[in-house]
């Protein structure tokens, strides 16, 4: 029994990764770039490089698309639109919720089944059984390939049948990336004043955010629950060592707009008499709709 | 052989959980608290009550003191500045870098050893063995006293001997702490509009956090090393689904102010030509002085 065959249409830093997994693990693999050049490794591997994106297309039952965004999925479809019925189109271009439920239309109109993925790893992990690949879409069109996609990521998974689903988990976990990042470059900063080295502090951080873990799960009950009384760190008892913080960003020079906000959230849930309450209180803050 | 004894001034939450784990292990200890009655449970235990803040700190060489901030330090002291003289202070009040050196020198101006301490942990996990407490001060003094200390928690160590330097790791971490809540809760709210639970969302984002933690090796070698090549992850690369993120927030009337920042943030490094650099070079936007 052969592999089924895969057409991967991009190669970028990702999509090069995705084709070298593919050809890997011994499943016929066809590849198409807009601008020619990037296949050569991927053809010595194995793969074949097909003269036009619809050849591609044609080429497998199953098409892999990465690019840089939405827009450039459509255009570089484009010449292939005529090929696409039947055949299954699992995007992992990067991009927001409501172009991914839009793509999944212009697919269907064009007889395509359509999956959308979020890759949460950059291309050197791609293989890896601990690196993490979200779907959204049918629930048997996934199933049909599960295995050949899990080939990309032993963290592969179907979150949800809304196509919408994994964009939105995508920029929620880059969000928390880049706020504890954030966290850390500012504090790192901080000691950096008295000529503390960030490798130094990087094991009290590293550790410390075990701890930082441990509080969420306490919150995401307190969320789901909407009960959010503290049993031990209050807000109110958070205020004075966030003064501190401020206090010492300020006598050091540093940039402490972020804590500034955080200010701004406890003043608030505490002036709304939510003085005795957990952190996760402030919840309530990103509920309310933004002005 | 008997235990050294110890006196513990201000019996707030922290102060309660701090003599009833001396208590535990079989150590002397005094009391004192400035409104009477928060003693009863400590004296049932075994804990003495001194009649008067000069008599607590005559009942031992070792002088805990834990109350609000450092003027309730300086105010509980007071009536027992006379008897301060040979004793070693230790200060596991909350407070700034600068407030720590100035309470050094009075303890120094009334012949007393100081060592100042922060505290990483809420009062249910004083004398738990992955407690952490910060030390500064002179390392014969620390070494001295370490056995009774490390009563308190088992991650009871020494930072520096600057007596300012644990005040400034304390509200460092407790930064990342916010910075890190502050991207879950907008993430929450964010999946919250499409009635994902926090607790589903839950396990998503503690296995991110692990990999978030291992960018933060990598980030703080760079730091360190002064150079932010990326290998992978550019800053160039991070802005599109920023721009996503940017989006879903304000399709789902979600404040997202802590995530315009982050563009800030991004868009400073790539004007000043560090588009290939990685987060990392993040750090020198903090490291200009702040307007
Ligand atoms: N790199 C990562 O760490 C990472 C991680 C997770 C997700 N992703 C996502 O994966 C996708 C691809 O990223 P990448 O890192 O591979 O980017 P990249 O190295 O910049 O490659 C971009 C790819 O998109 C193609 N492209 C751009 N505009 C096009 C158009 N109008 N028509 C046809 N093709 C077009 C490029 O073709 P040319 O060669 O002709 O320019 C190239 O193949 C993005 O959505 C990214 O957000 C990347
Ligand atoms: N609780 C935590 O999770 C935690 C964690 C780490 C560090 N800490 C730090 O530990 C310290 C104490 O916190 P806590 O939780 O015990 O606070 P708390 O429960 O509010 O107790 C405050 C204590 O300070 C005393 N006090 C206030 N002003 C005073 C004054 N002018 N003179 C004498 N005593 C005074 C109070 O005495 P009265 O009873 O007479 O009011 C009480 O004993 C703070 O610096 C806090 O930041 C707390």
């Amino acid at each position: 029994m052969t592999n089924t065959a895969v057409a991967v249409i991009g190669l970028g830093m990702m999509g090069q990764a995705l084709a070298a997994a593919f050809v890997n693990a011994a499943y016929p693999t066809t590849v198409w770039n807009r601008t020619p050049g990037k296949a050569e490794r991927l053809v010595e591997m194995g793969a074949s490089q097909a003269p036009t994106v619809a050849d591609a297309v044609e080429a497998a039952p199953l098409v892999i698309v990465c690019v840089r965004d939405y827009d450039a999925v459509r255009e570089s479809l484009a010449p292939a639109e005529a090929h696409l019925s039947g055949k299954v189109l699992v995007n992992l271009t990067s991009g927001a919720s409501d172009e991914a439920r839009a793509m999944a239309g212009w697919a269907a109109e064009r007889g395509a089944g359509y999956l959308d993925g979020a890759i949460m790893m950059t291309p050197p992990g791609i293989g890896a059984p601990e690196t993490v690949i979200l779907y959204g879409g049918s629930p048997q069109l996934y199933e049909t390939h599960e295995k050949i996609l899990a080939v990309l990521g032993g963290g592969t998974l179907l979150l949800s049948d809304d196509v919408g689903i994994p964009s939105l988990y995508d920029v929620a976990l880059l969000g928390i990336m880049w706020s504890t990042f954030n966290g850390f470059m500012h504090a790192a900063a901080l000691l950096n004043t008295e000529k503390i080295a960030a490798t130094d502090f990087l094991p009290f951080a590293k550790d410390w955010l075990t701890g930082v873990a441990s509080f969420l799960t306490t919150y995401a009950n307190q969320i789901d629950a909407g009960d959010y009384a503290a049993s031990d760190a209050t807000l109110e008892t958070q205020l004075p060592p966030l003064l501190h913080l401020l206090h010492e960003s300020r006598i050091r020079g540093i940039d402490a707009t972020m804590h500034e906000y955080t200010k701004t959230l406890l003043d608030e849930a505490i002036a709304n008499g939510h003085a005795l309450d957990s952190y996760a209180r402030i919840i309530e803050h990103f509920r309310t709709p933004a002005a």
